[in-house]
């Protein structure tokens, strides 16, 4: 058993590898129970196991035994409390967008798909908050909520589920000002691995009402229980948005200029890196003609005045630190088409390569750290075989390194598996995080009693007494023997 | 047994009344092992007990059978493993600040004043955060920070430890603008219930690595373990504060600009109303001359343009809302008198009358429920025998009422109870919380079952696993048997 794992629970079938096919009576018994209980929403094609139990990422796939599509909580419930008898594991699934392995089914179990899970229960202007169930995806909120002047910041990106935004951690571009599903989760409604459900708090911007519940689920990964329905903070529309993108000669300056406007304390409401490496496949992918340097994207919100003022600091701090070639997207059009240049760097860097996946490996550090683990990095990217670029979010010192690997090369892998490595160790020996944003999954595992010594096992007492059959997506964040 | 009772394990003293005679054989030999071990740093002197077991609010005192003055994180521990080895409770006591009874010793035991645990190890400029131990004080801190350009803004007015401010997940006037403890604490170092001493972060601003720890002892109430150290968030000290004071005629216009001002996203650092009574007995107390209306005071911060755009739009909304008599408090010297006295509400509203204690009760609502919360909670106040007053932290949602009672006469104890009772009850019934920043002690225990429903619990659980033999100040949060 490695250092970190947790025991197996007797009932809890053993890792399996992709074709899955260790099956008890019990299991078996069980998933003729749900097909009988949820007619055509209980599935064991392939091709759709394939699609639960696999990523974008570039994790090797293990499939569920089944996929159920549930349309309430109480139905979330009903499987669970059937799983729990059974020892079957359960892993539920939003988008699939997650990156690292979160979905992949090692010890097989039912796939709970929250997609059709997608409503929008409750929005309130006056208290700028909402209530909607895990399958609404982010892009779906916003588009509900723009005809009320309102939105909801976290953007990590892809078109994630709001219930996996909560159980990553979520955070993205915007969190330098807003920050991260942990600051915007007000509460959650969550089935327990016994089936019970709970609201782990209520619509208080604040409580000191006994532990933090919310905190606890936001973050666990689906290994505590299923999230349902979530409870977010929301925004006004800011009544001005402006965005800006600047080009420095070297990677150093960029991140300069960054810390600059976080010691000085702008509020800007994004603040982006994007090496060189990235905006030319930034430009290849998504037809720009992004100049060839290393780059900062900014976005600024607020009232007019505010705004301008911002504007005119960030100019000032870019120039000193060697930047240039301000240029402005003041128009909505202009801020869409570089966000969603942004937005689509992961499959720029994948598209540079046929066939590839994209190994998306994040870190984040103290920002005085940020420009000493670039380097490091880049250097390390020096030797690397494949189509590799960095980015960021280094308001929050939290970068990214996207390669487009081949998951069939064992030796590529290993050497990419190297890269990151080094990368991650240098991240944590500075007081930072193996993942700032990505989560655990089975991708960073063996970091965890690095970063966390021996917090780790207090992780595990809890994982243990709110879960002691195992069922709860097994083998992510603490390891299963 | 209660319905939120937690089983007493089977080593845990059995609750004692103030008298607290009621020692075991082993109990009295660990106290003879302390007083070896720690010297004149132990201490069963009644006046320090007294100190230790009660508090400047109501509730009864009951006074632990030792106080020890611990110097060290090991010291600490080691104190907590003698104790977790006897099954004898362990209080933590930081500067004895706190409003809902969480020193009291309901179980006796031993109260570990980390008090001369007050160092500031280390601060970081570039990185805006700090290291602290668990015994430095917020005023002790900022004081520190000045020169260097920083302040942490969390300011529950009291001069509180940081680590109690941790454990009781406080806040206060600035958490409009900069967030709560559970925002602003980044990482702790904590002794678990058997001794063993773990991290529960690193520095970076944001981990999607594993459980929040973290967020789970802020606000535990010292029930988990010991905060002995505390990594915080810090700010640059603003380009430019002003502050400003308006009155109205009615507690519901001050309340409507209040909720306007948090609607339109005005990032206001502090909004903090006080009711006609609150003005007058802080007008007696601090010899103030302050419009005898209902009143809002405001503080803003930021780079001057941002700052002046926000006066305008707060001006407007107050003129709408019926607002007059808006009064700048410009200099240092001006917004120092009006936070001061606004700081020593309480203690105004206890000197209203002889020989008073202090009644401070909090609960935090969605802000479209604030206006017929306090509506709701003045009409209760009508009927009140014993001075009161209305203060809150509007822009949160959060408000209190502090009594000056005489806990000596039941009767009129009982007739503040039952107002009590109603106003956290219709607060929670509009989704609010029973507290939103003092915390649940022993004050707001018989709520919480009403608050959160089978979360309770769920919250138990993890107490059990955590702390199985039960000595982390037993009976604060979850009941003990």
């Amino acid at each position: 058993m490695p250092e970190t794992a947790t025991a197996r629970p007797a009932g809890l079938p053993a890792a399996r590898n992709s074709e899955g096919d260790q099956m008890s009576a019990a299991h078996s018994a069980l998933l003729n129970t749900m097909q009988q209980r949820f007619g055509e929403r209980f599935s064991i094609s392939t091709a759709l196991r394939e699609q639960h139990g696999g990523s974008e990422a570039h994790h090797t796939p293990a499939l569920p035994d089944a996929v159920i599509f549930a349309e309430t909580t109480d139905e979330v419930a009903e499987i669970v409390r059937l799983c729990s008898a059974s020892g079957v594991p359960v892993i539920p699934f939003g988008a699939g967008t997650s990156l690292e392995g979160h979905l992949v089914a090692t010890h097989g179990g039912i796939s709970v798909d929250l997609s059709r899970m997608n409503e929008i229960l409750r929005v309130s202007p006056e208290d700028l908050d909402c209530t909607v169930q895990a399958g609404v995806t982010r892009e779906q909120l916003n588009t509900y909520l723009r005809d009320l002047g309102l939105f909801f910041p976290i953007d990590p990106g892809a078109n994630a589920s709001v219930g996996g935004m909560a159980s990553t951690r979520a955070s993205g571009t915007n969190a330098v000002r807003y920050g991260t599903m942990r600051e915007n989760v007000l509460s959650l409604t969550v089935v327990l691995p016994d089936g019970k459900v709970i609201r782990t708090g209520g619509r208080a911007r604040k409580s000191s009402a006994g532990y933090d519940l919310t905190r606890l689920f936001v973050g666990a990964e689906g290994t505590l229980g299923i999230i349902t329905e979530v409870t977010l903070r929301l925004y006004g529309i800011p009544e001005t948005v402006s965005a800006a993108l600047c080009s420095f000669e070297t990677v150093e300056q960029a991140v300069g200029a960054a810390i600059a406007v976080v010691q000085l304390g702008i509020p800007v409401a994004r603040m982006e890196l994007m090496d060189r490496g990235l905006v030319a496949a930034v430009n290849a992918y998504s037809g720009l003609s992004l100049k060839l340097e290393d780059s900062l994207v900014f976005e600024f919100h607020g009232a007019p005045a505010g705004v301008q003022e911002q504007i005119e600091l960030v100019q000032a701090i870019v120039e000193e630190n060697g930047g240039k070639n301000f240029e402005w997207a003041s128009t909505p059009e202009d801020r869409a088409r570089l966000w969603n240049a942004r937005h689509n760097a992961f499959y720029a860097v994948v598209s540079q390569r046929a066939n590839a996946k994209g190994w998306s490996s994040d870190v984040c550090v103290p920002v005085s750290e940020l420009s000493g683990c670039i380097r490091y990095t880049r250097e390390l990217l020096e030797d690397c075989s494949v189509p590799a670029a960095i980015l960021g979010h280094v308001g929050d010192g939290n970068y990214h390194v996207v390669f487009a690997v081949d998951p069939t090369n064992a030796e590529e892998m290993a050497a990419v598996a190297a890269i990151n490595k080094k990368m991650v160790r240098r991240a944590v020996s500075v007081g930072g995080t193996c993942t700032g944003e990505h989560g655990i999954g089975i991708g960073k595992i063996a970091y965890m009693r690095e970063e966390h010594g021996d917090a780790v096992d207090l992780m595990a007492t809890i994982k243990h007494a709110i879960d002691p059959t195992g069922i709860m997506n097994p083998g992510k964040i603490l390891p299963v023997a």
